[in-house]
């Protein structure tokens, strides 16, 4: 709540939010709070705005939330961060063929400045544009067993909240793109600023956490058509 | 991800979540993403909708995302349920001055079947409103000794993520929005749908949840002016 300057002088981060159509609310509304308290903290170090893959008018999962998004894919400003939020898997697999996002994803790869986080069953997304192939991934606990099984070039983590490689951030399920966004906060600014956002949001951040084997009729698998 | 019907055959639950400019996104993203779940597992018995104080057009605090509401205050559904969510601490000031936003309130209070639930600041609204004279409430801990000695008739809890009085349910800060929420669709849908929502978001819910005292300087005071 109140504006507590960051004390080391760092260049603007810049952090797009791609949006589509049906995509998880909570996936995306955790890091934009996360890099929204982040910008107050340190007087607008960190910049968020959002991009819609296909236009601008972007509908929430059950069309819950209509939303007009700052930017389209063809257009939207050089970022440091593009955050991948995740959807149902039957969203998802619709995703995957759409050969202009899985080239979107390939070429920021190649940017060496460029950061890719995915959360939820966006790490699929990733995945299947070959940009996580030898490297860990996580993803929501629900689909890990299909994920481990569809891409055996990927060492799956299971009981984190995210994992970090580096040039591409993946976290679990859903709320878990809060405790992403901290890390990446923590990265930037230190422990003490991520601390703040974490007692503003009443959250309690953290990175590992064991989850259950994902309950019978719960487990998502490949075969199966689920929403 | 399934879905899985309720076995009791029950009434449609409706919820309306009130938005207004410079809200906190996450205060209101996490019970729309609770009940968006809900809906999926019970065969549509959560109907969530959007409801602009002003008007539909809605700019979440900092400017973040643009919002178009589904209604506004003056023309939307009949709710069971209304969600006021947060916003900083210069933002609710400014929202106590407005006697629509009070008696709107007030009103709603009145009718028997409506229940009122606040998240983070909001439950500055309420108690403004005297709606909670007499009875037991919450809200962020940052705030927790300005609003107590401010409301001296209302009985302050610390160290729980929400307060349920029957008609009116106040939470704490931001990310508790998201266990008021779950605590509703428990009383309605019963422990297993919760528990299913629950892993869904991998969210570990809870009521109570012991916060230290307010760090220096991002305690509120009311005489000072904080953003």
């Amino acid at each position: 709540m109140n504006d507590i300057s960051n004390k080391n002088t760092q260049d603007t981060i810049t952090i797009a939010i791609l949006l589509y159509d049906n995509v998880v609310l909570q996936d995306f509304a955790g890091p934009i709070e996360v890099f929204d308290k982040a910008q107050n903290l340190t007087k607008g170090k960190y910049k968020t705005f959002t991009v819609g893959l296909k236009s601008k008018e972007i509908h929430t999962e059950n069309n819950h939330l209509k939303i007009i998004a700052d930017y389209t894919l063809d257009n939207f400003p050089k970022s440091d961060y593009i955050i991948i939020p995740g959807a149902s898997m039957s969203v998802i697999k619709e995703l995957i063929k759409d050969e202009s996002l899985t080239s979107f994803i390939k070429k920021e790869n190649v940017s060496p400045k460029i950061k890719i986080v995915s959360v939820c069953t966006a790490s699929y997304l990733l995945a299947n544009a070959g940009i996580l192939d030898g490297k860990k991934a996580t993803t929501h606990y629900f689909v890990a067993d299909d994920f481990e099984k569809r891409f055996p070039k990927i060492q799956l983590v299971r009981n984190v909240r995210f994992v970090d490689e580096e040039k591409i951030i993946t976290s679990s399920g859903v709320t878990s793109g809060i405790d992403a966004a901290l890390h990446i906060v923590g990265r930037h600014s230190g422990e003490m600023i991520q601390g703040m956002i974490n007692r503003a949001l009443q959250y309690t951040y953290g990175q590992n956490e064991t989850w259950p084997v994902a309950p019978q009729g719960m487990r998502y698998r490949s075969e199966k058509q689920t929403n």
